[in-house]
């Protein structure tokens, strides 16, 4: 360790205390990156406040002597937001991961920003409650992470994203102010709602120190239905047809590449025999007999229409579970095939045909590579993976889907959507942020960065440069 | 008219055409102010675009000549945010009143921003859909000034704010530049998402030229109960009882005074003989029997409790829209008395304390002054009237309202609330901004004006100076 590394030590070590500061190259690994591997981690140190009060002393020490911070929450991150390549100090809140309140009138939970997504979820569960937010990380990624990323998930279409949870917020920013944002309260209109702007900024305004989380009403008998498509377009009818009777709290898709990986690796049973070249997951809550004979009737309607080849539905909990394991466990089936993920999105009426012209771009380009998609098609998110021919070596593969982003993100561009729906921007997709926001945003971007973090110490080189 | 208003006058035909630009007293009478009173209205000129691009030549045009502009649209506003006081031109978007487009697989309507609430409101139930954005003034409202002040309204316990509903906007920033915001996406996780700060942002930021509204599905069988209530307290119980077993989508209230002046002007009949001193309306929709068998056993269960003095359930529509009227026509039944009007929050829990303490400040204060309380006690949105004596002065009245707001507004921060909960600061809320928001947050709302709108063209002097 140098001299200035010693004392850089040192000073973090008066502000957390010396077993607060890490070195050793195993947190260094551990703790400067997240789920992404294009960047070698490189931390000068690893520390972990427990307080606010650490936090703010940390960024103002990080002013003094114009040392970078980077966020480190759950580390499940899949656009590096969450990366340290730099030298920069990262600031772990691991330790915050208390949840310090709860009220049953507002129905709302105040949370330290190192409380894990299931911790709260089962948090609500014991007090009668839900909370909707829920994604394959869940198990891992802290709620500071996914406030900073504004994490999206499975049940978006019924019950939104992280935003709509986010009831207050108390943030330290650049300069080591501590702002309280919005304190709870569902109506405000007093000026420009901060809160929101922090939200999705990957921590590059502030530091999150605690979450006012709202708390949803738990579902009731959540019912699964598998669909087999022909054809893409056709579940865009079959989205309008159901959501025309019923609440879906969930519209999901897979193709059947996606599903043979996932029934040969995870050993599970195909839903029914008939093959269809795509299927939705659709879920729905059972509140009433009427609920359930309106699914049924819409079915039948686009059984009747030809939109749909054959389906299934759930009868009781674990039934419901196990159709979507076909879904939730493709990301992980897929993952030792070393995909080249895109988490993209368009309007959900543009999805059908733009996922044609992006798998028209690949395979035209690429005969070779496989194409596995799948995603949340009832809000117009899809995961486009391309897997790893065996030939291939890994380097020479993504720099070849490298390169076909540029048609993919030219694609997005062109049906006016969105390079990352839910991962962010950290450093993976800096590059191609231009394909979703115009140069006028992005300066305005960096404008307000400049206001939070003068010094640009608050995870620096992340979304823009 | 000035020689330097003649050549203003020509430079604005020029952008608009003549028949668009009105200096004529009526009009600048009419089009210079909002619904409030306090400020005598003072604009130089009207003007009515009729396109994106001649709001840009506006824009560009008053910052070469350093004018300042004031956004106007359907003048309901009750902050004075849409007041020209100062010899402003005011940009009029009457004329911007088309819907454009509409997706029924998206769910989305694309509008310009002078297209009125119920405009849409009824658009979306010619489409078998709903826009669930509802207040007293939708008949004249337009979106451009709701989405400025992200209104609420009566229906945000189940549906939220505009803010929910806005999935895409077009803005002409103070620069003159066109930003095309989130384009209709759910799922758009690529930097801060400008949207956000614009709702709410009253005009300071930029000019709304365009619209993508969500909207949601049509409510089956809205069924509303009126209940009397000894205590405001017993309304947080009544109010958890009910959420935990029924989705409740409006929980508002009113109190006797204000329930027997709406009797008395309205000629309307009391909703059953039992007094209380409060009442909460409820509204659920009455999708299935088991949900009737619910919402009757939590009202047996409130009354064996003792929460609940009296109550009555709509059979039918009629009768639904027949108590709502106890609720929606108070506005209007006190305005003879020339109320002073306090649009407050708290977090829902707190609301009673709350209530009963701001009660005291006012009573003790001005014994002679009858205090009006109803509003959203679902979202912890309270509506303070104090009705003017016969006796007192408009002036005297005024003023004494003022000196208490001090007390009031002492009450709502010692809450942690929020000084306008709806009807955003404008001009009315600015001296008391400070109440709710710190002064490093008004630094750093400054700040971002500065970054949209560097030569202060923009409604200058609205939310803070």
């Amino acid at each position: 360790m140098s001299l200035m590394q010693q004392s850089l030590v040192a000073s973090l070590a008066e502000i957390v205390g010396p077993d607060r500061v890490k070195t050793d190259s195993e947190s260094l690994q551990v703790f400067g990156k997240d789920w992404t591997k294009a960047h070698e981690p490189r931390p000068v140190a690893v520390v972990l406040p427990g307080s606010t009060e650490e936090v703010q002393a940390l960024v103002r020490f990080a002013n003094e002597q114009k040392i970078a911070l980077v966020p480190s929450g759950g580390r499940t991150g899949l656009s590096g937001a969450a990366v340290a390549a730099n030298g920069e100090v990262v600031v772990a809140f691991d330790r915050m991961n208390k949840i310090l309140d709860f009220n049953p009138v507002d129905r709302q939970v105040v949370c330290q920003p190192g409380v894990i997504t299931e911790q709260l979820q089962q948090y609500a569960e014991d007090k009668g409650l839900y909370y909707p937010v829920d994604f394959a990380s869940s198990g891992s990624s802290q709620l500071g992470g996914n406030v900073g990323t504004n994490a999206g998930g499975i049940k978006v279409i019924r019950y939104g994203l992280t935003r709509d949870w986010v009831m207050g917020m108390k943030v330290v920013t650049g300069t080591g102010e501590l702002l309280d944002l919005n304190q709870g309260l569902v109506k405000n209109a007093t000026g420009y709602d901060l809160r929101h702007l922090f939200i999705g900024s990957e921590g590059t305004l502030g530091f999150i120190v605690e979450l006012t989380m709202g708390l949803a009403t738990q579902p009731q008998d959540p019912t699964v239905l598998v669909l087999a498509l022909e054809e893409m377009e056709a579940s865009m009818h079959v989205l309008q047809a159901f959501q025309a009777k019923i609440e879906v709290s969930a519209f999901e898709f897979f193709s059947e590449k996606a599903l043979r990986h996932v029934i040969a690796e995870k050993g599970l049973a195909r839903p029914f025999e008939t093959e269809g070249n795509f299927y939705t997951l659709i879920e729905f809550e059972n509140t009433s007999e009427a609920t359930m004979d309106a699914a049924m009737s819409v079915f039948e309607h686009c059984m009747e229409q030809g939109w749909v080849l054959d389906g299934t539905m759930s009868q009781n909990v674990t039934q419901a579970k196990a159709l979507w394991r076909l879904r939730e466990d493709i990301s992980e089936t897929i993952s030792r095939f070393t995909p080249y993920k895109n988490d993209i999105s368009v309007q959900v009426s543009k999805v059908p045909a733009f996922l044609k012209e992006v798998d028209a771009i690949v395979t035209s380009q690429y005969p070779d590579f496989e194409i596995i998609w799948f995603g949340h098609i009832g809000d117009g998110n899809v995961h486009l993976n391309i897997l790893k021919p065996d030939s291939l070596a890994k380097e020479e593969f993504f720099r070849q889907c490298g390169e076909v982003s540029y048609d993919i993100f030219d694609a997005v561009k062109s049906y006016g959507g969105s390079v990352s729906a839910e991962h962010g921007v950290g450093l993976l997709k800096k590059p191609y942020l231009h394909y979703s926001r115009s140069e006028a945003e992005i300066a305005l971007m960096r404008g307000i960065k400049s206001l939070f973090d003068p010094n640009n110490i608050m995870n620096p080189g992340k979304i823009f440069d």
